[in-house]
């Protein structure tokens, strides 16, 4: 019978081993006092099982406070834990609720982390994964052998869908070849979620018309599912190709609604996500947390950026770009969405460290506020690309592409 | 115009007064240059507001490791910050993405936590809250004047639907009130979800007409949303009354979707809460969380149990039962589920500390591990139940109930 595989990064008082037998216990057959019914051949078949515990370090402080140990001492390990799929079949819900669920909750441990999840073959022909992905994305935006060049509306709030669509308007004729919703706006008191689609999709079709070029723009369309639903039709009667999910707010079981529509390639915001991985020793790493999601059937998913505004580190960047890139089945594979804080002075440090252009690399004033416009900011971007990928320095960039230059001379110091 | 104001416990190394408009920036109008249109007449409208900012210590450390201060100096802050209902509407994901979202990524914070969320008046008519909440769930298990007395299916996963059926045929002849399924446990091999309904439900509906009592039993129907609507109806065309949803897994998209319903009491199933909330600086409250899920529609949620096998302190616990307690507009009140680990023994500290009834109390081992069996651990509960609110102390209750004596004298050492 096939099974699935978590591993967790812990830290507990106890003996790592005891402490992976009381998780085991906990999430599947675990009760305070025993209770008849729960004999040996259904323990064998329902049972989760320790496949393995890798004792790391010992420190003297526990990860998350409020825990104390008698000895004073926490002990540092990865184990690997696995159940029979019998368990719970082909349900990501439950599958997060045995894989997390209470284990967060267990005084036994001072930090828990779910690093991976091996999944087995027959979730590949269960779940379809990305109706478009990497390839799809490409064709529907005839964009081959570079990023995707994207951008976000800003102001995130407050612009009229007049004003929206005028940027857009800017954006296409600048080049751009994806352009997205904020997060914090869906449907706002002046900028009504129809009217924004109608409005957008105006000029994005008139633009397509013109030149053979469809921009891609994501409509935030995160709401209630019935609410979704119909935005989602809207935006493929206007002739869109894409929408954008807030993942971690709307939540998994409507997201793979959404997916399973598959019309529109799925731009999967992971807004929310520093709560659930900030800290080192709670909550779940991206490699892990990226399988749901392309289960989900999510298209794009933020990965964050090399040198981005946020906390988070260039190597836990390149690490999820690695992640959403590494094949899951015969599935599409998910297309890395680089932001913030970029402005094509990055492409050099992701390409020497990815080796890879499949990517949605987003910038938002990086654009906008270029000091020779729009166009040349996007031209500008490419440029970066195409130089990071000819192997060219950032400065030798500058030196060959003058819009580039610019680009530096406003961004470079940021 | 009405404004929803989020309160958060944060830690910066920066000037908690500037962190705080780092925050209101980043969730409103922010971008890292300024663009063509983000007029004041725009940012007056829709920019998030500081409304203060209230000064706690300075600490050495930061919450969250890796971060450092120049000065080596991080400061504590409680700061309020508000939003115009114009930016989102009712619109509960995008709620979330504006008062959570990308705040835990910002690196001028080493700890945020959003602890209180106030929502103005227009959202009491908009949304319509439980469907049942204490009041119906009494209405329909018939209990008044004390706690629900419930239980949970162990072990979690494994039984065959025939020993599942059996054993609520047990507990429902033990007279009680209330029993769910594990949150590990859907739909498994040995136990597919209708075949599961259809074999509880005869023994429920064969003793409510030979009593007059029916039995609630939640039924987990985490999933998919067809699934999950699927399955609801299952429950409503057998003559059920309540369908359990592990929130977090599922979502609160999904979750709303299935509130909407309100033909069964939905029972809100907390599992993976720890991640979200067992750091003191990272996450959200439970006092924040829990108004989203009564917005949703859900009836029952979890709050632990004093004295409870996790890591959570009694005084947690306490403030959670309060906070579900407190109303919500003219909505009905979400009743509190109150378990893990407990036995009856607990009731004393519980009335003491609460002062309500209004509980799902649950027991697990403590009903079915009786040593007089588990009608005389239904009847346990109930008398320690009576005894708390008749103001005797737990050796008291043990002297004058025999049925609960054996309790203390099984479960007391725990």
């Amino acid at each position: 019978m096939e099974r699935i595989t978590a591993t967790y990064f812990i830290e507990t008082a106890f003996a790592p081993a005891k402490a992976a037998e009381v998780l085991a216990g906990e999430q599947s057959s675990g009760t305070f006092v025993a209770v008849p019914g729960e004999t040996e051949e259904l323990k064998q078949r329902f049972a989760a099982r320790v496949e393995s515990v890798e004792a790391l370090e010992t420190v003297d402080t526990p990860a998350i406070p409020g825990a104390t140990s008698a000895t004073g001492k926490y002990h540092r390990a990865i184990v690997k834990v696995s159940w029979s799929i019998e368990n719970f079949g082909y349900n990501l819900p439950v599958l997060i609720s045995t894989l997390q669920g209470n284990l967060y909750e267990i005084k036994q441990f001072t930090g828990l982390k779910l690093m991976e999840i091996d999944l087995p073959v027959s979730f590949g022909n269960h779940y379809s994964g990305p109706a478009f992905g990497i390839e799809g994305c490409r064709r529907l935006t005839n964009v081959n052998d570079r990023p995707l060049i994207g951008t976000i509306i800003k102001p995130s709030i407050g612009l009229s869908v007049e004003q929206t669509a005028g940027i857009v308007k800017t954006l296409a004729e600048a080049g751009i070849d994806f352009i997205k919703d904020d997060e914090l706006l869906s449907s706002s008191a002046n900028s009504n979620f129809n009217d924004r689609v109608d409005a957008v999709m105006k000029v994005i079709n008139a633009h397509a018309d013109a030149t053979g070029k469809k921009v891609m723009y994501a409509f935030n369309l995160s709401g209630e599912v019935d609410e979704m639903l119909h935005r989602y039709d809207k935006i493929v009667q206007s002739g869109g190709t894409c929408a954008m999910v807030s993942i971690n707010s709307v939540g998994l079981s409507a997201v793979k609604k959404i997916g399973d529509q598959k019309q529109l390639a799925i731009h999967g915001h992971r807004n929310g996500w520093g709560m659930l991985t900030r800290h080192p020793l709670l909550g779940i790493d991206f490699k892990a947390y990226q399988k749901l999601w392309r289960l989900a059937g999510v298209d794009q998913l933020h990965v964050n950026g090399i040198q981005n505004k946020f906390w988070e580190s260039d190597d836990s960047v390149v690490r999820s770009i690695e992640a959403c890139l590494a094949p899951m089945y015969h599935h599409n594979t998910v297309l890395p969405v680089v932001s913030s804080g970029q402005w094509g002075g990055q492409a050099f440090e992701t390409y020497r460290r990815t080796k890879t252009v499949d990517l949605l690399y987003m910038a938002g004033g990086g654009i906008m506020a270029h000091p020779m416009g729009a166009a040349a900011g996007v031209t500008a971007l490419q440029q970066a690309w195409k130089a990071a990928v000819d192997g060219l320095s950032l400065e030798a960039a500058a030196k060959q592409y003058p819009g580039f230059k610019k680009s530096v001379e406003k961004f470079g110091s940021k």
